[in-house]
């Protein structure tokens, strides 16, 4: 195992000035009222994430031979995005692999930043098994995602700066795909302040490093199914279990309801863009699944490359989450007059109608019934719970509520 | 006329220091090829918009004796929060007259700053009509949104930021509605560094400040639709627009369209939010409708307050103004293996499909025909000209296309 010494994150962070922005910390904002909550925005970076970081600092300390033969990666996010600009500011050739079903928006923002694509058929796993063979062809130097102790010193700048730029910082939250941004920002912090605490997050759906950190053992998921693109990650890296076993504090899990439900206040609250895996630090701390009652915490948003079709799907399971946009549907008389009823009681209470729906070709328990479907924006639980106790009260039969 | 000098501005710079967060410019972007876009981002600024500057400004200039009977303010928007938070910071009472219509979120957002609401049946003008007859019975300070010539020195405080973050900047472009913001940042531009353009952009259906100046005439709008709601003026202020006849270089409009490409690609290349109004400067630069070529030009990011719900909509529309979503419906045979054709030339040329529906209810052309829509990303609208080309060399009839 490659030892890593804090001089090469000091490295990395005076080559890294050539190209990356040093992202100012927001706060402190209102994203949890029990503790204050501070940002550590690399959504904003260059590339939109932190990945630039790592890749760039690893493509600089390639020797003049192998950047004459460049260098490929495999990945259809971040990474990809990080290698490609790392390599044409470094005056390199890039070749990235990327599974042929990546989205085009991806594709497109790779091939932008100077890489040369390779379109993989299959999957993840035969791009990167395409990458692998290219490499041993080619002679390309392989740039692994995350564990590769330089890749890793990249990252651990933005623990540097993070001290540097929040000098009262109690504890940092993390996400943790593969390993790399935490055991970079965990190495930087314990070896600088080991007073401040450092937590991980996975998502519930992939929690690949929690698992090995509690069975002592890096184990192999068979599957990952979550929101969270960037860190839906299978196996944890070699050197990076090592790193966050001896660094990290804890790691939490969450759901992809709130993580959604953290996207969406970033975007109301902080007018930010936060993809999935960005996001779950934030999601931790909302859902107070960490022990920071009355503390400074910086969250790192790791990443803002959300597809925006995606977005729509998230910000509608956000509103839902968070009581501010509900569907019922109730079974009616089909007579003159019922549906004004309806909305007369809506409207009292306050709920704002977004659209009415009749359905007459389905079963209704009445034989001259009818399902009407309403969508409503509402203010929360609370009140959605007065919308349906008032209809319930006024005689109206509510068969179903569900968010769209 | 009260003439404003540009001491006040200073001062305004002093007192906000209290408060206002000093947004620091982002750049250079990518947001345009032809020159080099630098954003302002008061949308990042607290409340989500430049108006807690003047808000803020002129409440902590009021008498001791006016700051003990309270402020009033009418709004749906953007000042509201301005004056709620101004007025909270500054100790004092404020009652906000918004139209019973508003949206929940603003309503909930300027309570949550502070301020007393007061829910007013009908639309705006109404709730302005109950703003100064409040005013009247209770002896509160109206604070005006725009035309008030310490408001106008509060948002001059941007002006002067944007020359000391941006040494070397050669154009500005920013928002008009009722012409506050301008009129201040203008003012202090040209008061300090004349050399420096400044341009102001409307809505096309919005033109108020516009008209008015060519036509050297306050006129008022018969009516104003546009989807920049924060800047959808009717009439623009007295002081604001003898500001903005003598300090402003030129005033151009946006379409809906632009405006939303205009969030769209701040949104995915800044990952920022911004709210119609706020974009404005941002579609006027990306549709080229100034001279700016070659420029180092700042646009100024107004504000970030859009409904989430809206900002689904607007995501929507942009994708399919720059090509990039399209549906497309095709009259076709109704038999097996009808579909797997189309699908196969939409696969082979690179289009990404969404959804696919069947309408087999309506008038076909053809007796035992259907009618095939098929809704999908593409990468642009070169792109799209290709799809329907193939399909229409493969025999495929397209019967309509469309952005949904």
């Amino acid at each position: 195992m490659q030892e890593l010494d804090i001089s090469e994150v000091f490295r990395a962070r005076e080559v890294l000035k050539e190209v990356a922005n040093e992202t100012r910390i927001i706060g402190p904002t209102k994203l949890a009222d029990y503790c204050q909550v501070y940002l550590k925005p690399e959504n904003l970076q260059l590339t939109g994430s932190f990945k630039l970081r790592g890749a760039y600092y690893k493509i600089s300390q390639l020797s003049e031979e192998e950047k004459a033969r460049g260098v490929i990666a495999c990945s259809a996010g971040n990474h990809a995005q990080g290698v490609a600009l790392g390599a044409t500011h470094n005056g390199i050739k890039s070749v990235i692999c990327l599974p042929a079903g990546a989205p085009l928006s991806k594709v497109e923002a790779t091939k932008g930043y100077g890489a040369e694509v390779c379109l993989v058929p299959g999957v993840y796993d035969d791009a990167y098994r395409r990458a692998i063979e290219l490499r041993d062809e080619k002679g390309y130097t392989f740039v692994h995602p995350f564990d590769d102790p330089l890749v890793i010193a990249g990252q651990g700048t933005i623990g540097v700066e993070i001290l540097e730029q929040m000098k009262d910082v109690e504890a940092v939250v993390v996400p943790i795909g593969g390993g790399g941004l935490i055991s970079g920002v965990a190495f930087a912090i314990k070896t600088l302040r080991p007073d401040i605490k450092v937590y991980g997050v996975q998502a519930d759906g992939a929690p690949s490093m929690k698992k090995a950190v509690e069975s002592n053992e890096r184990i192999c998921l068979d599957k990952v199914c979550t929101i969270a693109d960037g860190i839906s990650v299978k196996e944890p890296g070699a050197l990076t279990f090592e790193m966050v076993k001896q660094y990290v504090d804890d790691i939490v899990t969450v759901s992809d309801n709130e993580i959604a439900a953290a996207i969406l206040a970033l975007l109301e609250k902080q007018k930010m863009v936060a993809e999935g895996a960005g996001a779950v630090a934030v999601a931790a701390v909302m859902s107070h699944k960490l022990p920071l009652e009355g503390k400074k915490v910086c969250c790192l948003v790791s990443g803002g490359n959300i597809d925006v079709n995606f977005l729509n799907r998230v910000i509608t399971r956000g509103l839902a989450e968070s009581g501010r946009l509900v569907s019922i549907t109730l079974d009616l008389p089909d007579t003159p007059g019922a549906l004004s009823g309806v909305v007369n009681v809506i409207a009292e209470l306050g709920g704002n109608i977004l659209s009415v729906t009749h359905e007459r070709t389905t079963t209704s328990t009445q034989v001259n019934g009818c399902l009407l479907h309403i969508e409503m924006e509402t203010r929360n639980k609370d009140h959605i719970g007065a919308i349906k106790n008032g209809l319930t009260d006024r005689g109206y039969h509510i068969v179903a509520d569900y968010n769209r």
